[in-house]
C-alpha cells in the first residue's frame, strides 16, 4: 500500500551518560521513514530542510525507496535544529537548543502524485500544520495516526485536541497521556482521550512497553529488556514507523494485525536506542529484524495449559 | 504438594490518597497464605504473633487449609505493626510505625510434621532467620524461593547475600535489584544476582509487570492495566504466593511452567491491590481468578502470521 509521512528532517546534537554527538542527522520524519523503509510499500515523505542539509542522508532515503519529492529543500535558510541532554536515568532529558529555522514557516505541500495515500503518519509537527496536511488529501487514508508531544499541549491544547479529533489513532508516551486527559491512571487517560476522536490509542511507556486501546480491549507489549539504553532520540519516531510500515505492507488493520504492528515497531526501536542518532536503523537488515520480532515472541509467549485445581 | 511457607503475620495501618485504614491485618505470611490458598496443596505455614492477634483471622486460614501449627502465638506479647503512607503515584511510601514486637526474637520453629515440604517460600523476614529455616529443614525443598527488601540491603548486606546464594528463586522489586547488584540496567542486574547463587530471578516492576530471568531466557508478564489502585500493600507478597502456590500444585518447575506461575500471581496481585489489605483476596473466587487469567492472555497474547515483505 502507499504510506505518506510526514514530519521533520533535522540535525540533533545528544548528550547522553555514554557520550555526546556533534550535530547528526535526526528528526522524526527520519525515523519513521527509516523504520517504515523495512516493509514493501509506496513510501511517500512531506517534509522541509535548509540548504545546509548533507544531500547523502537524502540519496539513503531513496535507495530504501522513500519518495522525497514532498521533502522541500529551502535555499539560504537552515534546517531544524535540536540539541538535548539525556539525564543518567535515560528517561527524561533536557533540551538545551531548539532552532525552528526552516520549520518555523513550514507549508506543507502534498505533489499531486502523492494524493490518495492508503495510510498516512503524522509524525510530531505542530497541530494546525498536522490538521493542514489532512485538509489538503483529496481522499481521506484509510488509516491516520499521529504523534505529538507534551509542548504542543502546554501552548496550542485547542488546536492539539481539533487536530487529534480527526484521526484514527493517537500515538503518545505515558506522561502526555496524563496531560492531555488530567487523569493519572491510564485505563482512565485512554478513555478521555478516546472520546476526543480516536478509535485507537498507543501509549508509549519507553522501557516498560506500549499499550494498544480500543472499546474495550487492551493489547500490551513489553520493550525488550536491553543490556543498555545508549541513546533514546527517535524511539518513539521509529516505533510509530515501524507500527505504520507493517500495517500499511499487510493492509490489515484488525485488532490482532495491530498487536503485530506494535510488536515490529517495538522490535525496530529497540534497534534503534542501541547507538547514537540513526546510526543502527541504517545498518540492520530484514533477517536481524525478523530475529529481533522472535526475541519479543519468546519474550512474552505463555500457554495456559492447567485448570487451576 | 506440600508448601511451606514463612512470612510476618501482622497489623498493617495504610494511608493511601483514596483514605486510611486503622490497625488492620497484614503481614507478607498473611497475603503468601491467602494467594497460595487458591490452588490445592498442603499449606503449612511458619509465623509468630501476639495475643493481641484476632483468632477469626487464624480461623479464615485453617478454613482455607492453611494448617497454622507452626504460628507462634506469643501470651503477653504483641503482634509485629506496621504503619505506612503512599505518595500519590502509589509507587513509593513513607514508613511512619515500625513495632517489630514477637518479630524481634523470632525463633522460627518447624513443627516435625511440616519435615519434607516439597516446596518452601521464605517472605520478607531477617535473611539470618530465613537461612535458619532452610538450616532446619531435614531434606532440601524441590524449589525455594526468597523475598527480601531494600532495609536489609542497608544493614545486613552480607547475610542476605549467604541467604541468597542457598535458594533456587529470589523475588525483588526493580528498585532492590538495582540496590543489590549495584546496575541499573535490570538485564546486567539480573545477571550479577544470579551470580551471587539463584538459577531464577524474579523483579518485579509494579505497574509495570514482572520480569523473569533464567541462563539467556528472560519472560516478561504485564501487570493488568487498572483504572485504580486503591492500595499496594501486600501486592508482592501476594504475588509471591500465587507463582509458588500454582507451581507447588503443579509440581512442574520447568521453564514454561513459571512462566503460568507468573501470570497466576500477577493476577492475583491485580485484585490485591483493589481494596484495603486483604479485603479483596478474602472475597474473591477461584472463577474469578480464571477470569483474570484469561484476560492476562487477551492482554498479551499475539501471533505473528506475516514474513516481513
Amino acid at each position: 500500500m502507499s504510506l505518506l509521512t510526514v514530519g521533520s528532517v533535522a540535525f540533533d546534537a545528544i548528550e547522553t551518560p555514554f557520550g555526546k554527538t556533534d550535530k547528526i542527522i535526526g528528526g522524526a520524519g527520519t525515523y519513521i521513514a527509516l523504520a517504515a523503509a523495512f516493509y514493501n510499500n509506496e513510501q511517500n515523505i512531506v517534509s522541509v530542510v535548509g540548504e545546509d542539509f548533507p544531500e547523502e542522508m537524502l540519496n539513503q532515503l531513496k535507495d530504501r525507496n522513500v519518495n522525497i519529492d514532498g521533502l522541500q529543500i529551502k535555499k539560504g535558510e537552515k534546517t531544524f535544529f535540536w540539541s538535548g541532554k539525556y539525564h543518567n536515568d535515560m528517561n527524561s532529558r533536557d533540551t538545551l537548543v531548539t532552532e525552528l529555522n526552516v520549520l518555523e514557516h513550514f507549508d506543507p505541500i502534498i505533489p499531486e502524485h502523492y494524493q490518495g495515500a492508503d495510510f498516512l503518519l503524522l509524525g510530531n509537527l505542530s497541530p494546525q500544520v498536522q490538521a493542514q496536511v489532512i485538509e489538503r488529501l483529496t481522499v481521506r487514508p484509510k488509516l491516520i495516526a499521529m504523534d505529538t508531544m507534551n509542548f504542543w499541549m502546554d501552548i496550542a491544547m485547542d488546536d492539539l485536541k481539533k487536530t487529534i479529533s480527526m484521526v484514527d489513532i493517537l500515538i503518545i508516551n505515558d506522561e502526555e497521556a496524563r496531560q492531555l486527559s488530567g487523569e493519572y491512571s491510564l485505563v482512565k487517560a485512554s478513555k478521555v482521550i478516546r472520546a476526543i476522536g480516536p478509535k485507537y490509542l498507543i501509549i508509549k511507556k519507553g522501557e516498560h512497553g506500549a499499550l494498544l486501546f480500543e472499546g474495550d480491549r487492551v493489547f500490551f507489549a513489553p520493550a525488550l529488556p536491553l543490556e543498555e539504553v545508549f541513546d533514546p532520540t527517535g524511539a518513539g519516531d521509529t516505533f510509530a514507523g515501524g507500527f505504520m510500515g507493517y500495517l500499511a505492507s499487510t493492509n490489515d488493520i484488525s485488532f490482532e494485525n495491530m498487536k503485530r504492528a506494535i510488536i515490529n515497531g517495538s522490535a525496530l526501536a529497540s534497534f534503534c536506542v542501541e547507538k547514537f542518532g540513526t546510526e543502527r536503523l541504517m545498518t540492520i537488515t530484514k533477517a536481524d529484524l525478523e530475529k529481533r520480532i522472535e526475541q519479543f515472541v519468546a519474550l512474552t509467549n505463555f500457554e495456559m495449559v492447567h485448570a487451576i485445581s
